[in-house]
């Protein structure tokens, strides 16, 4: 038994740093236990780690992927045998992107039985901030309208399945046709292209009302189109495309109309809360995907040393994510 | 006895559609009192309304003026003559700007005795704003560092006075080398040129720590500078330059460092507010025009019918109000 993973050993374009590495295989202390992992996530942070450009980076070298499942198999002298093939995410800052890791009983994180490797793999990062986003920035109630840009994105259709949960109106914005489709097959209800346009049809579909929340992940024009969306005193929220072109609003949209501007960094919350409070939160959106009312689109798999090919594939357009797997055929058929 | 004051019947540049009128001397009702304006001021926000780009305007024809102060010289049958001399503030919306208004007893906002009244015409409005700035968007503590461009304005130097009753310490940015010595003679205690250096400068100037709170009343570069002043968590107010740039900044400043970008208008704050609410408030701005603790800068003075001079003169880089003054000899004597 040995371990390999994907490594980088400075900051750079992933082609550039990343290689596929042999690994050591770190003995366990007592109270750990040895997590095979299954399936990880590329997310578009886990690029901004590794070009070193990402709010809080990583000690060099590291081993990259920020999100994922594994399966116990192996427990330390003080950990009890019943934990051993229980179902785990892979714990933060260790790296996803490798065969196995370790993992403190105290940072166990279990999740729901019975959901296919790929779904889990991809139910933390994203459902959390799509979880927050309608949560913590303004009381909504039912019927309130929300707006988003990078709709088919996996915040996106986290937040289109948590929005329809909560009695909410979402708009979900797209950038082409191909999109639009798979967004609304996926059951979004309000899917429009993210053009000029949107400012008077939000207008119109609100009645004259305007959004309680805009959650913004792509910045520059989209952006600022989607300030003009809200209503007085309503809640302009940020929370991606940190690389991306600025947001220009006008100072009579802050003044007269009340609306604010603030960002959201999942890391940075998680930072703020103790376990007990981020173990709720993560019940909160375990049990959708337990009761299967939320699933997340994937788009396909590789191997871990089919790296190159995988960040070709998450570089282009897509509806889902792109994960790496231990035994591709399995979850590509338990995805049937 | 008749009435007289600056009246446009349409909205447009205020050479074009002021005219200095003659007006009805209306009839007072029983429970009414007839204030003598002393001195009124010509704000920003009063060029707003004339030019029809205000937040909230008023019915047409309109008299100009926000704000001034009066006295009593007539009461109503229902009112009782121990008010007759008092000193009031000139109601809202009635027009600032003209020889005599009428005001309902329940409407009276009593001044403090014994200040001038060019210090009274302008102890509400600019004051008040600064006072909710300081105080309504963050716990603000003894020590904390607050930055604000525009510092020479009269929100500017109220923020500078009532900053310092806190215990803040408080950077003001100027446009010119003039500006920034008239602001150290008037007590300011940190005042820079407002240019590229102003990031770096508070890097330096606050151990690295950065400031709680941006007051920004200019938009454009100067706003999108003082983004970056924040420390995580900051708050960046916009209360003015309405018609002017657009405020830019990156989405990366919103997701990782946390700052807030929100908007202060004071007339949606005192809509919001009880009657009770407002005088409370305005007791806290008073009480330290009564003690002699703050004083406001007074550049000069006009009486009514040289309106296009007053004009010519607010239009021009100065360092305090421009005022019309019923009697400008008493008002300047009472400046010395």
């Amino acid at each position: 038994m040995f371990n390999q993973g994907i490594c980088y050993p400075r900051h750079g374009a992933p082609e550039e740093v990343l290689s596929y590495e042999k690994l050591p295989l770190i003995k366990l202390d007592d109270r750990e236990v040895r997590i095979e992992i299954q399936a990880s996530t590329i997310h578009p942070s886990d690029l901004g780690l590794i070009q070193g450009s990402y709010g809080l980076l990583r000690p060099l070298p590291a081993i990259g992927g920020r999100e994922g499942v594994g399966k116990i198999v192996e427990v330390g002298s003080a950990v009890t045998e019943e934990v051993m093939n229980k179902i785990v995410a892979v714990p933060d800052l260790v790296g996803a992107w490798q065969a196995y890791c370790n993992c403190h009983v105290d940072n166990l994180i279990l999740l729901p039985a019975l959901i296919p490797y790929a779904q889990l793999a991809v139910s933390i990062l994203n459902p959390m901030t799509a979880w927050r986003l309608l949560n913590d920035f303004e009381y909504l109630k039912e019927g309130d309208i929300v707006i988003q840009n990078a709709g088919n994105s996996a915040v996106g259709v986290s937040v289109v399945q948590f929005a329809k949960r909560m009695g909410l109106r979402c708009v979900s914005l797209v950038r082409s046709e191909k999109r639009m489709q798979e967004l609304i097959d996926f059951g979004a209800e309000e899917v429009w292209l993210d053009d000029e346009e949107v400012p008077k049809r939000t207008e119109e579909y609100t009645n004259g009302k305007g959004c309680s929340l805009v959650l913004n992940s792509v910045g520059g024009r989209s952006a600022t189109r989607l300030a003009k969306c809200l209503k007085s005193g309503g809640v302009h929220v940020t929370f991606g495309a940190m690389n991306g072109e600025p947001v220009r609003f006008p100072t009579r949209n802050l003044i007269f109309d009340d609306v604010r501007f603030v960002g959201f960094w999942l890391d940075r919350w998680r930072r703020q809360k103790t376990k007990a409070q981020i173990r709720n939160a993560l019940e909160e959106i375990l049990q959708p995907l337990a009761l299967t009312e939320v699933s997340y689109p994937i788009d396909s798999f590789f191997s871990l040393d089919e790296f190159p090919q995988a960040f070709q594939r998450n570089a282009q357009s897509r509806f889902g994510k792109v994960l790496f797997a231990k035994d591709k055929q399995a979850l590509m058929d338990s995805m049937n």
